[in-house]
């Protein structure tokens, strides 16, 4: 078997005609939940740093940085809007490879669509056979992969970067597994990275190295035509027991974004369930923090180590911190980015109700599944259960959700009739003759000195 | 223990009064046949594609490239010239583990020293640091990774390139632990692509990434500081049984540059034996082609595997074939460039040599030795045993022996005055004030039609 030839001849052949409307529009609503991530991450000093280190060496600045008002050549243009829409934690999921897909696959493709005249359908298109790509690596090489220590939406997004930047740049049979070749001998990231800007930075490295490869090999730079079976390729040598046939396995007829989950909140998405329950109890009872006595959450016995940080002191860590989450549901109402800052981590109202937080561990429960219990101070008990969480397959956002994402991302930002000029974009993308009309949207009008303060 | 933070603090607390006398000249040494090689392969259709398909997108054209008129960026030199000098396979090798450390580290470190002001001792100072960081990563990880499919100069040698561009940025011990992250989470080359392209790319990656990983940390970009031993760092996620002890033993006491190797001939290291003895038979017994009967080689079986190629027909297979290197080096008395060629593969007179070769396996030889024996027309036999080839640690090329590889590699593209001041540079270079006075040397004066198609 050929994987790569097989794989690559199926993005080059590919037709727009051939992409189901369910998957198209899943795609924009990829697309809408990036810029909106992405807009909400861009002001991060992750972003600062690398703009400051990296500039000096700056090419054509030709592409637009994802909500800022500076451009950049677009490699570098993709290594940043790679970083940004990751900072916030808030990104997709595929949910078969945990994967976040958009991230280094849209970073690619909208640098792409600034270099050469792509229209909306053609992005559309070269996303879906990018997230396409990605993801079947990523299920060829999961779930040891990831526990093995490898950044999987980095190690497998590169090849997802490189068939969306080479599709848009029209490479053959030939020329698009040479691209799949390049992307593979620059996999890279590592989990370790976690909880530093290294954990970004592998999203949009693997954005720029993906682009990298599709431009090498549009110029007929040669790699391995075998670059994921061969015995000492991607799969084998980052996986030892790789699963060949899911590159390829019904291609064309089932298509990876179906699988694709979008976060309602940002934090670690074992804790979604618990934010829902939380919430719903508030809003059902009209709770307020003095009624509370007790809260009682039931979690899976790995959702609870992932997210059991018992005393968080940063909003990162109260990102994996299910005593933070119940918390803030319950004071707040809501759990938005703000809820998530440094500063309510370190509330005293938050931190009083942490206190009254006990969670336990429940095998027979799903891993993102929960089961909220509230004693209240008059003895009375409430309790939800919440098998899925919003957000999940099973109870997906819908379209209006992830515009409100948006708009909560994007709303501090801009006037509102840019935010919903932005959105009214993102829906009607495969009409637009020139793709990155919508990008470009997103840059801010001249900063005042007010607004710029308020942001920051 | 934490071996990271351990060599970081060790490469930025480094004096130049700290390294002896004998490793930096063994610096000098590898630097003049890095240059030697990037002049000998800079004019290699893989420069010039890497060259058009990423210079549309190069910044500030500063940086010179080894044996070219044009500059570019710093981070594309730093690829570009990593590209070059590993084209021909002519390149050093660290005998613990295999590694090829000029290639990447010297790139990273020349393209720094045009970015900032750099004297030759300290560019020599961050080239001896570099060598040490790549290849003491690269002994706590052999031989298994190399043997599990990752080409071990690049994925190594991108914490050599962050070691001396960071130290001639003047990084501190938890900036260089930065640096040192940032290398480790772009880590990545698959030996999958020998034979493509994509073989001298990873070099030439791994240049970019690690000088790319400097700049960062030097902006206060964060990674792990733990990047080489965390659980899930790159020690125990590209090798199962590292020895971290390897990273940190006898630090400032041994030095890796002392096990550095330099090749003879443009071909696998495990052919170089056979050379030798044909090349002492010939000279011996004033041989010609015409009077030998049959040639009778054995080798080590893991050599012969290596370089058993029966009936090469490119330039690049006759590099790993036994029959080839045997045949030429009787007939030509050389092995340089020329003797690796296309042309030279398919030559009638070398292939009618070729069929009188019989190459066996002897698991009593060394795996870099070989016995050479040959029966001539007149029934006589003549034997030839090379326990230690040339370039071998323990038959050194001499200063005398790396000037006349210079001068081969460089003898073409340049007047004799410019070829030796070359020379002269190089053996002077901790004196210079400005090192890069010594990579700007290499820029050959305005190419002629004539000597254009010469050299093409």
């Amino acid at each position: 078997m050929n994987e790569t030839r097989i794989l690559a001849r199926f993005i080059s052949d590919s037709r727009w005609s051939d992409i189901p409307q369910t998957i198209r529009h899943e795609a924009k609503r990829a697309l809408l939940n990036g810029l909106g991530c992405a807009i909400g991450g861009c002001q991060d000093q992750t972003v600062d740093r690398a703009l400051a280190a990296l500039t000096p060496f700056s090419g054509p600045r030709n592409a637009t940085l994802v909500g800022l008002r500076e451009k950049r050549d677009i490699l570098n243009a993709a290594l940043v809007n790679g970083l940004s829409s990751n900072i916030l934690d808030f990104d997709d999921t595929h949910m078969k490879s945990i994967i976040h897909p958009t991230v280094p696959i849209a970073a690619a493709a909208w640098a792409m669509a600034e270099h050469r005249a792509v229209s909306g359908a053609e992005l559309l298109h070269a996303f879906v056979l990018g997230v396409e790509a990605a993801c079947r690596v990523g299920n060829s090489v999961s779930p040891e992969h990831y526990a093995a220590g490898w950044h999987i939406t980095a190690t497998c997004g590169v090849f997802g970067a490189a068939a969306a930047a080479g599709k848009l740049l029209g490479l053959n049979e030939r020329t698009m597994a040479s691209a799949m070749g390049i992307a593979a001998t620059q996999a890279s990231g590592l989990t370790a990275m976690m909880g530093s800007m290294c954990k970004s930075y592998n999203m949009g490295h693997a954005a720029s190295s993906g682009l990298t490869a599709a431009l090498l090999a549009k110029g007929n730079f040669t790699s391995s035509d075998q670059a994921l079976e061969a015995p000492r390729g991607f799969c084998h040598v980052l996986a030892h027991e790789p699963r060949l046939e899911e590159l390829t396995a019904r291609l064309g007829e089932t298509w990876e974004l179906a699988w694709n989950a979008y976060k309602p909140y940002p934090c670690g998405i074992v804790l979604h369930a618990v934010i829902d329950g939380c919430l719903e109890l508030r809003e059902k009872y009209a709770l307020t923090s003095e009624r509370v006595q007790r809260i009682d959450i039931r979690m899976h016995p790995l959702a609870l180590e992932l997210a059991g940080k018992a005393a968080p002191t940063t909003g990162l860590e109260g990102k994996l911190s299910v005593y933070h989450a119940a918390a803030i549901a319950l004071i707040r109402g809501k759990a938005g980015v703000p809820e998530f800052s440094d500063k309510c981590v370190r509330e005293a109202g938050v931190l009083a109700l942490r206190g009254k937080v006990r969670a336990t561990s429940d095998e027979t429960l799903h891993e993102a599944a929960a089961i909220v219990r509230i004693e209240l101070q008059d003895g009375r008990c409430i309790e939800c259960d919440v098998p899925h969480a919003t957000g999940s397959l099973e109870r997906p956002m819908s379209d209006a959700d992830l515009e409100a994402k948006f708009l909560q991302l994007a709303g501090d930002r801009y006037p509102a009739a840019q935010a919903s000029e932005i959105v009214r974009l993102a829906w009607s993308l495969e009409t637009l003759n020139d793709a990155s009309t919508l990008i470009r949207a997103t840059v801010p009008e001249l900063e005042t000195k007010e607004n710029k303060n308020a942001l920051r």
